[in-house]
């Protein structure tokens, strides 16, 4: 039924993330393609390309358009790209009489990545908050028991006692400088993608900016003083950012499992999983997913940088490694964020037991 | 609906393989689970530990249950394991009369390990028809056309004329050292798992060897004289020829880019890609899949080779890991095949234009 | 002699960064250590914990120390990191009466880390300076030849007509931006590292802040209101950009070699390499050597995300792999720079041959 | 004085392994390229291209050249390969007269590919003798202390006790398997490369064949029906070897730092590390580095893999990727199995103490 973990029947129950997984959702990127090329419609009438009526009455057909996405598949298979199928829908939507407020002048990338754009902004706003509260709640926790003694440990070795506080700090720092990273990222992302055919935007003629600069508006999306098409430094930098908020995560589930090992049993979580051979274990599932899902996104932001090199006006074969690795990548970050804020909610006791 | 674009209702018009996604289909893995299920029931009625008729009852239970794939999921969030839960519904399933005939001294490494070998041998079966038959393809084109004129390029420049055979020769001929290598390979992952608890099988006492290889027999795989839970070379040498194999085929899908440009013209292809912008465009969709499907895989490797450092008598983190990344790069490597065998089928002339 | 490219004796004619090499060498780590070093034995006596003239004295003879690299590589066998050999050296340095004033309340990572910081500190002004450079050097070339046709390719299809100016944006533009990621994360990573033992500055007791603000003043660093030993955020952000980078510069090799195709002829370079077997030959050395250090440090960014999954106080195993490979990111990052001035210094003609 | 952990001054004496480095040496390398030139210079008058006698001079010449490194430095720079300027300076050395005994109908990758054919078989022999030794003694260890009660881990978490026996299992039987492997791909490996310049022979004529032969058997290697320059799939295989030997040795590393935690004791290792601030502490730092070389070779391996992407008769880029890398891979191979053989050789005691 699926081979991804985050949509498979059973797998998912512990790597789905429901929140992120509707953000992402193929439902949610063709409103998103549909709103662009509603938005462009409208910006064709609105530069006088076409005219304004007929161009609202298409942006209101695109708008609530039904899309037959098997259509769109076949589309896909054919040409690597979803839009012309798509196009093709949009026309009959609107009859022949307003084709010409469809999609003129603009091609497959400026509606994919200009969806792609506003999923991401979803995406940040999902992790943002999620992050501001992991840190909240990480920083009460701090200041509830971060005086707890705690032994020190180097190289795997107990070294010197120090507090819950002190081994807190890494946990939660670093998502203050993530968010800051977010906050900085964000407008080199949020982006309109508007070239045209070969991404020099001609055959939009002297309306080239004001279309963009309307469909912008319109997407609540910055303008862009040209096409992104081939430089995919905005959306390597995200993925990096991902694996950056991972990353930090995955050294709270490692330190959580080292410090749940009996013997040292210097954290007590409620909460944990269950084995089929011995019913009284209590697994730490929970951090050790933030174990795996650090490891799977250090893992899939090479291939994102590998993507980096975007050959000519568009490599379809660095875009498509995009779609096949980013989606995932936002999946992991939210369900580790989620777990980690369920990991801190279960922690019963944490410091050197009395 | 999907993050990811084997299940995507339009990207899996690109990406999606079917035959391989029936073969790692959770349905598929289901069945599996319950064939080690039912096996372990009848081995321990074989081996007396249990009465084999209560045994080969509660056997074709399991065979023949219903599994409430909710319910799994469920217990994968707590579990981090789809076992324990699976058993509880099994149990039910033979009635507590038979309970001791139901997973008695196996664990949810067992069950879900043997079921991976078993899609795995599938997979090999699919692998290798392809592999044999898109080498016979490249055999007969070079056969038909291979004497024809190429330009010869090395660093990307005109070198010297060689024939459509010498480009052809690096195609197929990896083909057959792959093929070999599966051989190879084969009997190092086609084991059944049985360790039980902790790995060492001690909850079968006596009869942990008769147990393994009733097991293994009726389930179609070679027994093990030991627990392979915490010896994942097997798996990570699988993964790597998948990506050896996608590696191959990424490399023709690199060279018919090259060969399709206009100016060069070494090759005519029926078939191509449309584009939204650009009615009269022919773009080689499936060879620059190629490409991306063989740097997916060359990046998913490095997953699978940070899973190797497998914990202990078993690494929740390090298993999971596996589970995220192995099952897409069968899918791709799938894919890449038939891709493959369509562009082959696509070609329409080849070499140096008259 | 090496395994390295970077430092071997012909293949360093390619890869090597003479002004990187320096700045990375042992001997401007040792120097930055002892500087380290010597700020901290003037921290000690600025803050009364030893006597101030002593501290002076010791802190004199630590900075004009001549190490004995073999002794401290027979301490790294052992110990795992240079410092306790280091120490040993230094205080036999200071005489016996200055022992107190030697490393007291710091630790290894706070010697190896903040002379990694001052590394970075430089690799960034040379960085900088040359990613200014390359940038101008584009927009000159944008202002000369903007206007040339071009043929725009997509998907490595020909498409529509383009010039020179529209394929030169996606060149220089990331450049900007880069430089803009590079203004953001520096306050970020140039910060000194001071923990002591366990990352907690105990042993400095009231003195830690004292010390750590004198220190990294000295230094010219940031100071920190904490340890950064166990959160390695900044380096591997770091190490993204420089990903980011060397991804931007592979998209104009790769964009290179694919004008210089014969056929196609959409530029013209002098000063390419030869060929053993064909001396007419002109290959865009250069422009390939783009692409292998943009696929090299995207593979090893893996490997720095990997690390940031570093257990309680302090990982071996993570921090030494950074060791591993941030040093040859960095080389790989200057070369390409050098090597993308070189190219468009070399760049005779550009755009479609009259 | 070196961006690399194998050469560097002090982190040498962690990460060096001074037979593996001799192996790889550049004066090997060159050795080795020697020998091809003058078994090539052997081959053509073997066959009667150019006369025996003169042939068998030049071939003696060659061999003891002294080459000038600067000189092929320069011409690595210019050139992106060794072998004109090496051919250059061989010319000069056999004189005027036997100067078509010289490389006619080779070309750079012949040279380049077969020398590292031959370090690889050298590589190969080192690894080889190691891992036998080190199963040897595992087995030794198993035999001695198997019996010992040990708590079996699963998840991190006390599962149920085992044997001593049973956690070493997993640490030896994979080299078994990476021995047999080792001996499957060898035959795929050890060929040697003749191509000439576009790799299709046609400069040697009727006597291709013969003067493959005749380098073949002259240099120890099996001959090849074809040119394999374009084809990479052996050299990645061997690269994805070298990593499942790192990642079966991280486990055993990663397994020891676990056991060797205060409070859990499983094991005492004489000679652990020091630290500069804790001289008490014993830091397993020989642990920690098999954890880290093998992140570090799943890490490259990912790199060896997209390099199998090798457009036409010859990829620059993808070609001068693997000179990157797989020489660093063997390095790390090398030294964890030195690291491995001497931490089982320290291990005092290892199950559940008294």
């Amino acid at each position: 039924m699926s081979a991804s973990v985050f949509d498979h029947p059973w797998l998912g129950g512990l790597f789905g993330d429901p929140e992120m997984a509707e953000i992402w959702s193929a439902e949610r990127q063709m409103a998103h393609m549909l709103a662009f090329e509603a938005a462009w419609s409208r910006a064709l009438g609105a530069c006088g390309s076409v005219d304004a009526a007929l161009a609202a009455t298409a942006a209101e057909k695109i708008a609530a358009a039904r899309i037959d996405f098997d259509d769109i598949r076949a589309g896909m298979a054919q040409d690597g790209v979803p839009v012309p199928r798509l196009v093709k829908q949009l026309q009959a939507v609107v009859g022949p009489e307003a084709v010409a407020a469809v999609h003129k002048g603009a091609t497959s990338q400026d509606v994919v990545d200009s969806a792609l754009v506003l999923v991401l902004k979803d995406t940040t706003v999902l992790l943002a908050r999620r992050m501001a509260e992991l840190e909240a709640a990480l920083i009460e926790l701090d200041a509830r028991r971060g005086e707890t003694p705690l032994m020190g440990r180097t190289r795997m070795q107990a070294a010197t006692e120090i507090t819950v506080s002190d081994r807190l700090r890494p946990w939660h720092q670093p998502l203050a400088a993530h968010l800051e990273r977010l906050a900085e990222l964000s407008p080199r992302v949020e982006r309109v993608q508007v070239g045209g055919a070969s991404g020099d935007r001609k055959a939009l003629g002297k309306d080239a900016q004001a279309v963009t600069d309307h469909v912008a508006a319109e997407l609540g999306l910055a303008s862009a003083d040209g096409a992104w098409h081939a430089k995919r430094d905005g959306v390597a930098e995200y993925a990096g950012l991902l694996s950056l908020i991972t990353g930090t995560l995955g050294k709270i589930g490692q330190d959580i499992c080292l410090m749940a090992q009996q013997g040292l049993d210097e954290i007590k979580l409620s909460g944990g999983g269950g084995s089929s051979a011995m019913p009284h274990k209590q697994n730490p599932v929970g951090a050790e997913l933030l174990v795996t899902l650090a490891r799977f996104n250090a893992v899939q932001l090479s291939g994102m940088h590998q993507a980096l090199i975007h050959e000519q006006e568009r490599s379809g074969a660095a875009w498509a490694l995009e779609w096949m690795i980013l989606p995932q990548m936002a999946q992991a970050t939210a369900r580790a964020l989620a777990t980690a804020q369920g990991l801190v909610g279960n922690i019963d006791r944490i410091g050197t037991p009395d």
